[in-house]
């Protein structure tokens, strides 16, 4: 194999693949990228068995060369190492030649380096989908919805279905949900199906295969396609193929949970709101649970307060309207402010059904997306 | 006591004095900052016993009213909590109120925090020192000059005297020595004495002293004051003291160390060959040690190496200016990179006096500093 290529082009590609490969992997071909030269261009595999990423770099991209190909081939090399060699390297271009034994060379300008590679035969080979059930979404809303879902999956394994976001079709809806059964995020968003008849449920992605998703997918509106079968979710960008394997287990019905009524309902400015609360957590966050009280006043006042018994105490009151009746309700202050961050809206309304029952925040300018909480009991 | 007080401005010295404060002193009363109230303004303490800052907020400065006294008095607050809580106040000002028992009142626009104070009777004094041994220069140089020795002190405790910074006067010249055995910097600079006779040596001032003074200190040409004593040193800069205890021991004579002849001498541009040291480095801290080969190929061209028996091997050649015989020599790269990181200037001498002697390096357009490298034996 012998190719020289753009150096900036293949470092932006190397870090993305690089993104799935772990340290910690027992399969030792895998802390390694595969890199093959075909007649098309150049194709990059990392994977970590549970994420696996490709991309692709074409010969030519409008009108300008990136790869000459001197020789097609392939080699499997140490990504932690390659990936820093190549951001370090000081030339423009680089070479990359492997000769026998999988002995590699890279050049670039007065710099030469020579790695052992591995066999690319060993390499484990990314699975083939039918891409049946297939649906669209621009990719900055797809950032959007990861964004306001995944802080909520439940970081510990032992139900281990709830570490991820679990994936729905309403009619043309997407439904995402994510909850550790303390709080809820439900996030809707509209999507193209290849088949008006495509639904789909119990569809649950790794929290953390959708926050390395994330990283890679760019902030503008081109279309993400996403493939969903038994056991594998592709999601395909331009020159770039990202796999994760999904959950197995049965997501529990959310839909259920979330009340429809409403006892007292107050109404917020986000951002203010965000920050008596994070005020409040300096001192709460010193006892346990991060608890943090809610009191309404009168109508037109509530009162926010937290208390560490060595600390001390803070209070605040905050103007608002208050619908409905008196409310005092004790709560974990630190997963309603996880929430109101990811809330973009300047006002949102807080829903309570009672003291001991699950309360509902959401943004007063659409229905895209709500968040649960259950209340914490403070005795 | 009760005053208010402009929130950023108190917000500013809050965190120049928590600087001070450790979590982990063995003395409860530390963990705290000492607030006062006097009819001139408000005074604040920190202090971790090593080190310890005094930092003074006027009434009024340059026509603004910065805090208002109403009742005169002092109380000590828990850093940690005090810090971030004044930080994350809502309003522009700040009122604090001390009342019986030590407990005070925090109010800043809608927020009032209630918390537990400590008795400002059992804070220690800090300590007064005679002014006898006084020395001036500008802040901007003293913190070039923190930058420029303070990264090659030994971390290690073996020989507790390596791990500060040595002063000592040599006619107007401030020098300034560290090292850890394997390494040494020093910078000289010029300063103005209280008294023409002024001479001082061995005054070793902890590693971490420096740095946090380092942060502290502003990038103008304001004059520090700076008063030696048998044991503290004190930084008097506007509106804040920094005191710092000094390390007991004799600190060794390093003059002698310094070569004063050349074997080979190599002029290189600082950049491109801390870049080629980087890259090297990326094999050599595989094994152990760091090392990176050197080696004179003719009068005009420098061969750097470095091998990773697992992963690989790095050759670099470097056009340059040889003066003197072949050399070939071996050293720690990390150490080199260090030093090249705080050198300025664009060119740098590297000058060898023998394979297995130590080598210097020094910027060429100046002598106010210069970096010295023990090699390292590879067989």
């Amino acid at each position: 194999m012998r190719f020289t290529i753009n150096r900036d082009r293949f470092v932006h590609d190397v870090q993305n693949v690089t993104k799935a490969v772990s340290s910690r992997t027992t399969i030792p071909i895998l802390t390694g990228i595969k890199i093959v030269a075909h007649s098309e261009g150049i194709t990059l595999t990392g994977s970590d068995s549970d994420i696996s990423i490709e991309t692709f770099i074409p010969i030519e991209e409008e009108g300008t060369e990136i790869v000459t190909i001197d020789e097609q081939g392939s080699i499997v090399l140490q990504a932690r190492f390659f990936a820093e060699i190549v951001k370090k390297l000081p030339g423009d271009n680089i070479e990359l030649i492997v000769q026998d034994q999988f002995a590699t060379t890279i050049r670039s300008g007065s710099s030469v380096f020579n790695l052992n590679g591995l066999d690319p035969e060993e390499y484990p080979r990314l699975p083939q989908l039918e891409e049946d059930l297939l649906f669209r979404l621009p990719q900055d809303i797809l950032k959007n919805v990861i964004r306001q879902t995944v802080f909520a999956v439940s970081t510990q394994e032992t139900r281990p279905v709830l570490t991820g976001v679990n994936l729905e079709t309403e009619n043309s809806d997407l439904i995402c949900t994510a909850t550790d059964s303390h709080r809820l995020a439900m996030r809707k968003a509209t999507i193209q199906k290849n088949d008006e008849g495509l639904v789909f449920s119990n569809v649950v992605i790794p929290g953390k295969s959708l926050n390395e998703l994330s990283k890679i997918i760019e902030d503008n509106n081109d279309l993400i396609d996403v493939v969903v079968t038994e056991n594998q979710v592709l999601f395909k960008m331009k020159n770039l193929l990202f796999f994760s394997r999904l959950l197995e287990g049965k997501y529990p019905v959310t839909k259920s949970m979330i009340p429809t009524q409403s006892k007292t309902t107050l109404r917020l400015k986000t951002k203010p709101f965000l920050q008596t609360l994070e005020r409040a957590l300096l001192l709460s966050r010193e006892g346990k649970n991060n608890v943090i009280n809610l009191k309404t006043i009168d109508s037109g006042l509530v009162e926010i307060t937290s208390i560490s018994p060595e600390v001390g105490k803070v209070t605040e009151n905050i103007e608002t309207d208050v619908q409905g009746e008196e409310m005092r309700i004790s709560f974990n202050g630190k997963n309603i402010i996880d929430a109101l961050k990811v809330i973009d809206s300047e006002e949102i309304d807080i829903v309570f059904t009672g003291a001991m029952s699950p309360f509902v925040i959401r943004p007063i300018d659409h229905d895209q997306y709500l968040h649960l909480f259950s209340p914490v009991r403070t005795y």
